[in-house]
């Protein structure tokens, strides 16, 4: 293959640059289309199931404009022999800085000190903070993202420790300790999830594990929201014994959403915590350059 | 002197704990006081000039509940053998973390992506963030506060180069770089100022100065206004070249203020960076040990 017959299925115009989309045009066949002509398909949340793949029985290559890969089934593609590549690690920059971002923003209550100065109150008066300073900070899941919250947390002067379903000795060694998963709920001040969603993390923040969270603690939960049993989370919150920091993106029903944001110790952000504009670029870079790999028989980021 | 004949100042009960409170008058005389019984003077903002301190021809100590001392005619004082403390350095974890959290608001737009969700839109449509990672971060004073937020920021990434009156070799050997003055303000991309106000720093940032900020930048000041030229600095806002954080108090002019206020590219605070609760106990510890210190015959913190 040298050139590629694509199909883009639920990618649009916003989500590539004008050049990226030049650049996809040059590695491209151009020409009418149908089902049976396509090789490769390029995809970011849309699922790519059997029947589906059954179409396009030239189809060669799927890419992902994204991390996750959970709606594509993977073992037809690989029986097929059909390629698929996502962008991994695009974001970890830009999670690991919002994950600071909306932590401060908690602990300075940012926004009432701005709507109190335009409405022309200057006084400090009612405003409290504590520091991140020798704070407990616990991480669980010790993944890239985890890691670069590790890091940025020291260098705050917190007090840095993981769970990890494997030790990750690079990371103890530069002052990151290791703690059992308890130990780690029942100390933290602050607590970061950044596990990947897979059958086993599903659920993984059950109810007895958030009984366990620490009274008065920070958590900040900026991966999907499928880790977290909402009903015992929500109950937990209503003791307002916790606070919580999310960002919504869709997964969660309707239903669980109003759940939690019925309580003033849950704060929700839209999802914009991959959005920096040097993700943008890198996962647009990644995204491209896993095709051109594919057609010099090189492919990267494989992952079927 | 056993124990103390206070004068207390412009402290109000909301300024220290009723422990400290209670500490205090386990160190006073407790009696009727007449100017002329006066021994110890505490005061927070309250000037206190000769003819003030000639009324109270027994004081030999003043305590001030702040790090800034230019109130206070320490020649007077020195001449009289009147004792002068203050508390320096309590609020510096405090003010560097603030630091983050605004310019962490600013590049995340926390206060919109809030107030949408409570709107009950969940887009991340129209949002644009951008990292700290890898950016020029250029810090103006390189005294305790400007040395952590060099630490903070070399947590996240950034490359860290500051300016100051006198190189700071170990700072250096930490990786923070020493840049001329004029290097520093044409490339940094976050300027923070960490200058004390003195006679030498009035006007710091001067139009001059000022013309010179990269474009695009994102400038702090946590520290007093008057190191800055306002009139300068609104008419470079005005073109909408850079942007301005700064906290507001009371040594601003009303005129100066409004004069700020008019552009959306300056975020105006309330005077909230140094008020963690960590901050604020270790400020009243220091006070009244600095008495205690004092009586002991062992002051600490003396500034003259």
């Amino acid at each position: 293959m040298k050139k590629c017959n694509f199909l883009i299925a639920g990618i649009s115009q916003n989500d590539l640059d004008q050049k990226v989309w030049e650049r996809l045009e040059r590695l491209s066949q151009q020409k009418l289309l149908r089902l049976t002509d396509v090789d490769s398909l390029l995809v970011k949340f849309n699922p790519v199931d059997s029947r589906f793949m059954e179409s396009m029985p030239n189809l060669k290559y799927i890419g992902i404009l994204a991390t996750g890969f959970g709606k594509i089934d993977l073992e037809y593609a690989k029986k097929k022999n059909i390629t698929v590549c996502n962008v991994p690690g695009y974001s970890t920059e830009s999670v690991a800085e919002f994950t600071f971002s909306v932590i401060l923003d908690h602990l300075r209550d940012l926004e009432r000190a701005k709507r109190q100065v335009r409405d022309g109150n200057y006084s400090e008066f009612g405003f409290r903070a504590t520091e991140i300073r020798d704070k407990k900070f616990g991480i669980i899941g010790l993944g890239m993202i985890g890691t670069r919250v590790a890091q940025i947390a020291q260098g705050f002067g917190a007090d840095v420790s993981y769970w990890s379903r494997n030790r990750k000795r690079d990371a103890e060694k530069k002052g990151i300790k290791f703690q059992e998963l308890d130990e780690l709920l029942l100390h933290s001040d602050f607590l970061s999830l950044h596990l990947s969603l897979t059958v086993e993390t599903q659920n993984f923040l059950n109810r007895k594990r958030i009984a366990k969270i620490k009274k008065g603690a920070v958590v900040i939960n900026l991966a999907p929201m499928e880790l977290v049993d909402i009903k015992a989370l929500s109950e937990r919150l209503k003791k307002d014994e916790i606070s919580f920091i999310l960002d919504h993106s869709d997964e969660m029903t309707n239903e669980d959403l109003q759940k939690l944001l019925k309580y003033q110790n849950c704060i929700i952000y839209p999802p914009i915590a991959y959005i920096s504009e040097e993700a943008k670029k890198s996962k647009q870079e990644i995204f491209v350059s896993n095709i051109e790999n594919f057609l010099s028989g090189n492919p990267q980021n494989k992952v079927n």
